[in-house]
């Protein structure tokens, strides 16, 4: 009932950890995360505009800061539950919106309600900055997975985790910033020194060349 | 591939933690909390035994051990998601229902298929087994939530849980297991030594005389 | 004392971590533990029951789900410890077994008392079940340590432990649930995707062999 | 070498724990703590644009976001020995600067070196958005040591620490958005329900009152 | 097989948590529990010195260092179980002294073997050094048992130690640095701003007055 | 105000993690530092007796128990910061010094003044026991890294600490510890089965061959 619960409510996303129930020698929480996402939206902004694209930054970091909130109220669910079925997808979509307006009408006084039921929307659309969310979000799934991978995780999981997140990537693939990333980064990336280097390597060659 | 792969699950279901999203001193896995509602259920069924009841053990066993398996596919999930409306949490029946069958499927060799498909279905059934099990899952939830409260953690969620837990006993108050529960353990427990006490005891005693 | 004292001690077994003194990737408390002994003795006793082997199921899953609770009074203790001296391992299951009679005298109403020492006493006899739980507990001590050989933890310990824990189990190849575990499921195991793969199943190679 | 290596820093960022060398139930990263900054000078932001101010948005979030970035070089030091002595302090601000230039240009390619040098330099200047980062800055404290007193850390660091955010809040009264804090946020902060209510609302309401 | 063994055994005793199986806001390792007894029997020694005692620093640095390093072989058995009997105590004793005997001449080689021998052995004995290491030993435990009681920790089981930690100091009420440890330190402790503190210096009253 | 407040800071050295915003498998605490620094310079000077150098005990241990006390007032800074510039370091001597002299006649009667101020000064100086205590932190760091490098930590720092951990070891070749050390335990140490072997041996035997 307030501005109050909103800000305590912050604390909160830092309890969420992604991954859950799947061994992980690093944690990170949902707070982190939108931490990382909105940093590496910073550098594909930043490259967008390098190449003459006009970026609304702005509308890019509320995008990029806000687009797990709505995790604070049905939690980090796996994957594979969310998209089980095209009607469990859309009943989902549907449930967080119904809870997120909830939650601004009941904790946001009437003067900021309407700012903040558009903050929190699903950011990902066609526009520019929706794409560029929708890249740095697997960017950064990309780290942890390639993290957990460099340390030797044996959980097949991430190498699977990996692949999703590179082939979505890839469907933006026209924009500036991925060719950047798949030029200058993922090429960095690669040549870390790491145990699994041969298999990790494969599977990023047998994509890129799809 | 094979009942390697349903054995090393097992060792997932230690890294789902229960109420996800909310800062809380002692965390609990799904893997403890199925290894106390099964302990908590062996004393409901002794009492139920001493009361003239036939108890099932071995059914009672099975679906105590076996009632949150299925969360490796979806995780712990935000129970006011889950029960966000009637269709979604059908649908989620149905999609739990759908990955553990997919599971076991894969998982199992055919000539074990038909007993883990029954022993992993909804347990909460109306036969005396699936009682003292809604019974024994909600006292290990009131347990957690009261090791909370004792503790002092300010977040007002946990009084909330204990007050669901202890209403959805209330709901079996016919049973002589929840007779005896209401009479020998929860008083202990309301007698216990801490600073939220009146609180606390306020809630039960106001819910025990509604 | 009261049951309150008993389902408040059945949290305490979360707080217990095996091995302890040991660096460890994955901790696991015995809480956990008791809950997939009980899981794998299910497994195992379903093999039997394939074989045209009579199964007392609520024996079993009393044996495995209580097969730990001793430690609750003295702590995991290391097992070259425990076992340092023919007189010590006695006196040690005396000290054991008198503290569970304590305990079970203090804190649970008479009419229990009877049905409590029966299960608290120690499981693992000649019986079938008795020998599935043997069976059981050492089949998850080796997954225990072939989680931590296969995230390559460099302490020698654990190889010694998986050795050990086989070789256990060896000494019940006879046992029908032992040869589908020796056929089955440790041939997966051993197929895993790791870096020490060549030495953990060279051990185990030998091991069998002999 | 590369804006992998970049990409790869921020996850140290959720390596640095704040407040070092004191017990605290409740850890925050430098990563989580840049996120919820960026969160609260958010809504500070969308108060003073209600209030007719002209917002740089695209300015404020970058200062928010970026602003504990230079920990990554010299970690999160002890308040009392950054400002032991003026001297001090200004070595320090200078080595900070130093090192986060040395990163600048040994990491990123030319063409981002100017964009990011500007990205990181220190935000808490006299602009709109400047002590709009600052105020933000104080809230996040506010709500961190709050979060310990209220579930009670007996550790008196924490009431200092209350203290000195709060003051620090106080130099900036005069701004609207600051206004809205003291009326409708801490108001509420200070009516939570916790055992050391009367000593935190005494020390607000005699700070507030001078 | 070497002083490379017992350098790494060292970071083992970082591993061994005191006080296993009940829950703990802040947990302490052996190793850490040992460097604080160091630093305890110092000023303690200093206070003896002062009042004209003869310290042996050697001795009494020694004697504190090592005095818990023998957990190394049989981790933090719970006291209960290590005093249940005379006889186990006895028996416990003789095979924690072979355990070591064995780990001294396995690891060092034979010219380090007899230093190490009288250095691991038991070292609360009746000399100066002797008593002033049973003291420090307990005045840890005690700030243990204190930080859990002053952060409300619900478990009665550490009212007890700190019971039981107060009376084996006041055995040593003659020594100077006990009757210095009751009139500046404990008072001070007493002093401090906590919720059960009427409990607590209820309880430090009656066994001082007794 | 006080030696309770001294005894009380002891267990905030627990809470100082070494080596902050790095991923650790295995995180070191300063208090578990300083014991097994502690531990390591008795083997060290063990070894300088026999070949017949004349130990100062006394001084030796309380050199090696106090040396990283001040870390208190200013957290584990990361090295780098600290040697950014001899300006820079020769002020962070200065304020450690100072914060250490405000704490001891803040907090010590005043005839332990003097003796505190003494114990507390920087030890690593040009005396037999000076040098030894700089010894035995760096083989402490050298272990500390060494463990991570064994767990195959991907972070190249750990691989960079432990070249420098050894150069600074070999600037005290001429010492007989020192001697002792390269030839019996650091051989030791290489001979480890883990799997950056032969990168982690080249790196030692190039520096040694220096």
């Amino acid at each position: 009932m307030g501005v109050h619960q909103y800000f305590k409510s912050l604390s909160d996303l830092e309890q969420i950890i992604r991954c859950p129930g799947k061994f992980k020698f690093q944690e990170h929480s949902v707070a982190s995360h939108s931490f990382k996402v909105t940093k590496i939206a910073q550098f594909l902004g930043t490259v967008e505009e390098k190449c003459g694209q006009n970026v609304n930054w702005r509308i890019l970091y509320e995008k990029a800061l806000n687009h797990d909130y709505p995790e604070l109220f049905t939690g980090d669910i796996k994957t594979p539950v969310k998209y089980a079925s095209k009607e469990l997808k859309k009943l989902f979509s549907d449930v967080e919106e119904e809870m997120t307006r909830k939650f601004v009408e009941k904790e946001f006084p009437s003067e900021f309600q309407a700012i903040y039921l558009e903050r929190l929307k699903e950011g990902k659309d066609e526009t520019l900055e929706g794409r560029i969310l929708s890249v740095a979000d697997k960017i950064d799934l990309l780290y942890e997975s390639f993290g957990e991978i460099q340390k030797d995780n044996p959980e097949p999981l991430f190498l699977e985790i990996f692949e999703e997140a590179l082939r979505t990537i890839l469907l933006f693939q026209e924009m500036n910033c991925v060719k950047y990333f798949l030029k200058h980064i993922l090429t960095d990336m690669l040549n870390e020194r790491f145990t699994e280097h041969d298999e990790l390597a494969g599977i990023a060659k047998r994509i890129l060349e799809e």
